[in-house]
């Protein structure tokens, strides 16, 4: 099942995407988010779905895409998860999965503006595989126990902003990983039993031209050993997102060139869509 | 203005703290949150306390205290911002302030249980002086600027697990930070007003003995300083809360011993109250 939040930035109304159309699902529940999925949303919206109860959306064509979760309690990325960035990055591949922060207000939807944050000069573009908790995760006793707590998968675009996560931060990355819309989701949610998660293409561009392509195959911890990991270190609540890392190709490489105003970035995973952004400077957007 | 939040945990009630006992301000305001602050919640509450609206809370005394604001969107942490504790860490002062993140759902009561996490062996106490936002901070143009954003002050322990944030972490300090109960606010919030933020006198103990004794004088960045970077890097929006950094005497000096079942933790800030937590090893607590 694919669903989506469509409309106006923070009254998005949250809809299924189906073969024959766009429906509504605001009959069963106001949005998608944390105890939509720990209360077992997803089986009701099938059951609506096979009883005819959802409404087409007319106009779905024409609204916006917003991001298709409702903003996390927390979101948790994984640094160097794959080897050809730690290498790119000039790193060694990690011994434990390497986790910090993004603040929850950057999720943004995957076709909005980005907007190059004031005072940057090294924004670059990280296609991930999202993991959003669905059920909560707490010192689970193995990586199967973590699949169980999985409500979905979404494509992300883990926007940083190279000089402030590392030139500014005393080697604390967070700073370059939250400027305001920095983290672009969807445009769908799709639920586990439609992804196999460990065998997803996943690739970015930058005015058409090819920046990575990978496949979350070459992931050095998986899906299930990093929500395992994690849950021995916080508890994930339901709505949680998890970025699961990106591969080798972004612009830290040195080998292609940051974002400038006017640059398209289109990132995409098989089976979970695409984005396209068109990027401005701040003075243009403020 | 001293603001607290009295009940079960998830289900406290908003109340203000006066002379003459605890009034409840749930005629005003359903909790101590983000849209109360950035809507003249205070003001609102003065206004009716000074026209007699507020009934008294006959039981208050032997209510749970919670943490004096719902859940935050977004915890800051800074690190490094006292010289002495800078040096104990191994560390130079830092030329810029430090940020990482917690995860919001650290959160607890000033009295509440503090589990020791599992597997943890390093468990230390940083008595801090926590930053509640009032009004959106973004692209702040002056620290003076910044004031204008504080909505509140509270007392905060940042605890952390330092086997989780140095050594098993890759660098990245969110690891040892996020464990359930980590970030034990109150028991009040209370308003600028009332605060002289950079003198304030704040100490810690372990079983009544002196842990950290220091002013908020001698932060490295001071409260608007913080406030100003902050937002040239995120949003701060209302209900979000900063924690300004610990100064020296904690346990990762190697002068005092990590954090033990049985001990019982204190931490205070002139003005700003104090907390009392019991140390639980985590198979007690589960």
């Amino acid at each position: 099942m694919r669903l989506a939040r469509l409309g106006p930035a923070g009254e998005e109304t949250p809809v299924v995407v189906t073969a024959d159309g766009v429906r509504s699902i605001a009959a069963v529940s106001a949005d998608i988010d944390g105890p939509f999925l720990a209360s077992g949303g997803v089986h009701r919206v099938a059951e609506a779905l096979a009883a005819g109860d959802l409404p087409l959306v007319p106009d779905a064509d024409g609204m916006r895409v917003g991001a298709p979760i409702a903003r996390p309690g927390a979101i948790v990325g994984i640094g160097m998860n794959y080897a050809a960035h730690a290498a790119e990055s000039g790193s060694a591949p990690p011994e434990v999965p390497v986790m910090f922060l993004k603040a929850p207000n950057t999720v943004t939807g995957p076709a909005d503006p980005l907007v190059l944050p004031r005072g940057g000069r090294k924004t670059d573009y990280e296609v991930e595989l999202g993991v959003v908790i669905g059920r909560t995760a707490s010192y689970l006793d193995s990586p199967a126990a973590a699949l169980a707590c999985i409500g979905g998968y979404v494509l992300a675009d883990d926007l940083s902003e190279r000089a402030f996560q590392l030139e500014l931060s005393a080697g604390q990355w967070s700073k370059g990983k939250c400027a305001p819309g920095f983290t672009p989701l969807g445009p769908w949610l799709v639920t586990p039993d439609e992804v196999d998660a460990q065998h997803l293409g996943l690739r970015s561009f930058v005015n058409g031209e090819p920046r990575q392509d990978s496949s979350t195959a070459d992931q050095l911890f998986d899906v299930a050993q990093l929500v395992h990991h994690l849950s021995q270190f916080m508890t994930l609540d339901p709505g949680d997102l998890v970025l699961t890392g990106t591969p080798e190709g972004v612009a830290l490489s040195g080998r292609f060139p940051y974002l400038e105003p006017g640059d398209v970035v289109e990132v995409e995973i098989d089976g979970l869509g695409r984005q396209r952004q068109e990027c401005l400077a701040w003075e243009a957007a403020s």
